[in-house]
Formats: C-alpha cells, structure tokens, sequence
C-alpha cells in the first residue's frame, strides 16, 4: 500500500495554505485558497474542499489518516475558533467539526503555537523531545510547552501565552488591554516600535533612518548583520527582555530545549546568542547551561502546514 | 485481607515524621526520629529502620504497597537528596536506594512541593484535578505543576521552583544569590522581612511594634485579623507581588486551581482574597475567574506525611 499521508491546513488571516504530508515531513501536494471573500464560513469550508477534491483525488484519498489545521485562536478541546480578532467570521466557529464533515475526515484543530509545537516534536528539531518550550517571534508573541510528551493545553485548551507574561511593569500598551506584555517588546512588532521610538528619542548616525517611518524586523535585521550599532543594540535590548522572561520560564517548566520559529527568528544567532547570554546570566544556579536555545529548521512557506498535519499523526 | 497502605516518610532538617495511610488519607500509625545527630546517612537509615520495624509488625508487613519519600532537593529522577542546604549530610545523597535496601520496599523520592501536590491530587483539594498548581508559603515558596494529571518534572526533575521567579526586579537579595525572586517577598520569611523593614522606616501606630526584632508570620497574621492597618497593608503589600507573578503563572499553564499550603497559607481569605484580587486585576481576559484559589485542608502535622505516602499508591 501507498504510504500513508496527513493533511494539514493552515488558516490564516488572509490566506489558507493546506498540503498532504508523509512522515518524513515531505509535503507530496499543497495549494491555497483565501480566507477571505467568501460571504459565510460554511461557503469558506465549501471553497476549502472544492481546492481538495483534485489533490485528494491525485494521492488517494484512502491514503489520508486524518487532517490537522492550526488557526489564530483554535482551542483543540473544543475544535472551535473563538473569538480571533483578525478572521473574516467573528464569535465561535466550529471549524473542526465543519471540516471534519465537509472533508469526511477526522479533523484536530489548534492554534498556531501549538500545532508549530507538535510539528517540531514529530518532524522537527524536537524530535524525541519530553520537555521544550516553542517560541514564535512573529506579529506577537506566541509559544506551546511541552511535558513529559505532552502538550500543556490547561484545563481549558489556553495555556501557552507567553507572550502575555507582563515582562515590564506599566510597560507598553498591549493589544490585550494591559501593558508591558512580553510581545509588545520581542515579537517583530515589538521590535520595529523599539527602532521607530529611538529613532525618534535619539540622534544617534544608523542606516536604520532611511527606513524610519515604514520599519520591520527585517530591515533591522539586515542593518545589525552590517554592524550598524542602533541596530545591534535594539536586538541586545529585545534580547534582554527576553532571555529574562525565559529565566523565569524555566524555573517552571524546566525544558530541555526553546525552539524558536517566526519572522523574528530568522534573524538566528544575531538574536539568539544575546537570548541566551541574558537567560544564563538571569537564571536559577540548578538551570545554568542545561537549556538548549534552537532555530526551528522548517522554512516558513511549510512550517505551517507541517505543524497543522503533525496533529493527525 | 486488610486494606493496603502506603508509607510516607517526611525527611526535614530537624526531625522525619513517618505514617502508614490507607487510600482514604487516615493515617493508621505514626511516629518519627530526630534527621540529625546520626552520624552518616547509613547510620540515620539503620535508626529509620529500627523506629519503622514495630509499626510494620503491628499494621503486617504485607499490607505496605510501598513507600514515598519527601525531603528539600528531593529528585524524582534519581531518587537523590542533591545539595541540600538544611540537611546533616551534604553533596548528593542516594536516599531512595539506600531507603528501599534497608526497608525492602519501593520507595519513590521528591522534593517536598512534589510530595504535597501529589498529596491534593490524591486525598485533597485537588483531587480528580488534571491541571492545577500548588504554592507552598512556609521558609520559601515552593510549588507543583500538574498538567494532564501528570507532574511536570522538566527534563532533569528540577521543574516547579516558583519561588524563584523574578517577581521584582533588582528587588531583595535571595539566598539563590539572585534578587527580587518570589519567595524573598511572599514567603513566610518574606512577609517578616518586610514587617522588620517597614517597622524601621516607618512611623505607623501598630500593635507590630511590640514584636520587633523578633517578627513572624504568624504575628502578623494575628495582628491582621485584629484589623492592625500596618499588617494589613504589609498582606496587601505581599498579595499584590503573588498576585501579579501568579497572573503570569495561569497564562503559562491555564490551571483549574492554585491550592496554597504552609505556614503563610494558614492566614487564610485574609491572604488568599487579596491575592485572588490581583491575580484577576493583572490576568489576560480569557482566563478571568476561571481559576479557583484553594487552601489545602490538610493540618500541617499530617500534610507531609501524606504527601509523601501518596507517591507509593
């Protein structure tokens, strides 16, 4: 027989990215289809499976196991999209349930964290892994903890938000309402305000000025690579931030590994190696030096799908 | 036959308290020896022994399913005492081998917070709970985390040293040599210190005063329930810190519950409704008054010794 395949889809806010997945992680067939302008979300969920047909034709439809889809929001105990603040349909959507009976498959669905978590201990960098910690450095702040194997989803499927821990007092303002929120500081968001906000406060000479008024984390990225001193010290500053949040975080969870993922991320060793200098410096003495800080090796274009499949396995 | 029953061995600085409990919390027998003054670990392992062999012979030797163990540094993983502070023998010490050899039972070893959550998990507050966290207020602040009815151990049984997140930067200094960790404000000790200094700095009428130099927490509690204005805010004060850290805590593992335990705990609603206040006042929106704050029912004398019989069963 074939071997056996996983679907996984991604839902984002624009545009939702499926493929069919074997073991190995290799993605055998994808496609995509917007999120958006689709009137109702049942006539979302019937665009989603006219794109299907062909590919669940073209493999086999009896080589599918099952589906996995990850969404801003998605809550795997009640397979519900609840409240996402950037999807096309409001309230609480049953996505699993109507995909599972619009594709005839079993459907799991998460949000993005966890199913980029799952999709790092089945294929990725945590393989084999108990105890880790995944971050994605993104548009905020998200992250999924494992232990002894298992995902922590808490008792009602919303453990995981670390990028609300509170990392500085009367901080900045979030979009939750509160202030001084880990993401406000260390997503690629949070990042590109630190460059807009010293630009202004500060005279400093940086190639980072030509793009003032229209930053991303990508352009910071690029100008540190070059050396460019405000640059590098922004990424010391949000690095900081961090790894003193991560201190903490390993005072409870004690993880082998944190795996980071997202537009952030990318930035590797640049960010990573002061990551980790400031979580050593920050953490408790029984901790020192046993915590592995990873880059997820996924590219993005995939990682996505192959965190969402990973949960049909 | 009779009914089976764990024994629990609680090893603390001082004394080690044993007990034979049955699988509804009674404890059938009990005794303990002084932990100090005998000589080497082998040595207060005979003297264990011989205080153990009448109670075996009168509950019959072949009703005891096992044995738990709790002690401070406890290692679930190796079954080892490592580094112990407070404790006669130093370095690592071998104690659930060295305590099954010369019983000729399994015995499983933890830290004492292990020992206590397992304890509400089995016979307490928190029975048939499958995410929830225990804080333990005594000398430090120690705690558990379980997740899917599982303990979090992390990756080297080291998980859970709440009392060591930084909850005010640049804060107390800690024994841990860090500073502004939880437990140099909201332990037992904590709540002195900061009586101590704020009767210094202050001028505040207060019945405190008369406890000056030789401050507890327990004094502060009796002055607080005698509605003493000082010790009020120095609860106050304390709950705030817990409070705000714990907020942090619930978006990491989105407990059902946090259950308090030790000799802080024992103040009560006087504590724990200040601390529910902030915790709420400071969590992200999705887990507002969702989480319960529960005050162990165990009586201290007994709590140890049932905590740790419960990791036999």
């Amino acid at each position: 027989m074939a071997e056996p395949l996983a679907l996984g889809i991604d839902i984002g806010g624009t545009k939702t990215a499926f493929g069919l997945v074997n073991r190995r992680a290799d993605i055998i067939l994808k496609g995509s289809i917007p999120t958006t302008g689709h009137g109702t979300v049942e006539e979302y969920v019937a665009a989603l499976k006219n794109a299907l047909e062909p590919v669940f034709s073209q493999a086999g439809k009896e080589r599918i196991i099952g589906a996995g889809a990850g969404a801003p929001n998605g809550n795997f105990f009640t397979g519900e999209i609840m409240f996402a603040p950037n999807m096309p349909w409001h309230g609480v959507i049953p996505m699993a349930k109507l995909l599972s009976e619009s594709l005839g498959l079993k459907v799991s669905l998460n949000n993005d964290a966890n199913a980029a978590t799952i999709g790092e201990m089945t294929y990725g960098v945590a393989k084999g892994m108990k105890d880790f910690v995944l971050v994605t450095l993104g548009t905020g702040v998200g992250s999924g903890f494992v232990a002894n194997g298992q995902m922590i989803y808490g008792h009602d499927g919303f453990a995981g938000e670390l990028g609300h821990i509170i990392a500085v007092h009367d901080g900045r303002q979030c979009g939750c309402g509160r202030k001084g929120c880990l993401e406000t500081y260390t997503s690629a968001t949070g990042v590109t305000k630190t460059a807009e906000l010293w630009l202004e406060e500060r005279t400093d000479a940086s190639i980072l000025r030509e793009y003032k008024g229209k930053m991303n984390s990508q352009y910071i990225h690029e100008a540190a690579e070059k050396g460019d001193a405000l640059a590098l010290e922004i990424f010391d500053y949000t690095a900081k931030i961090l790894g003193q949040t991560l201190a903490d975080i390993v005072a409870i969870t004690s993880p082998e590994a944190i795996v980071f993922f997202g537009g952030l991320a990318k930035a590797g060793d640049i960010l990573l190696k002061p990551v980790k200098k400031y979580m050593e410096a920050n953490v408790l003495n029984i901790y020192r030096d046993k915590v592995a800080i990873l880059q997820s090796a996924f590219n993005d274009a995939d990682a996505a799908i192959l965190g969402a499949s990973s949960m049909a396995w």
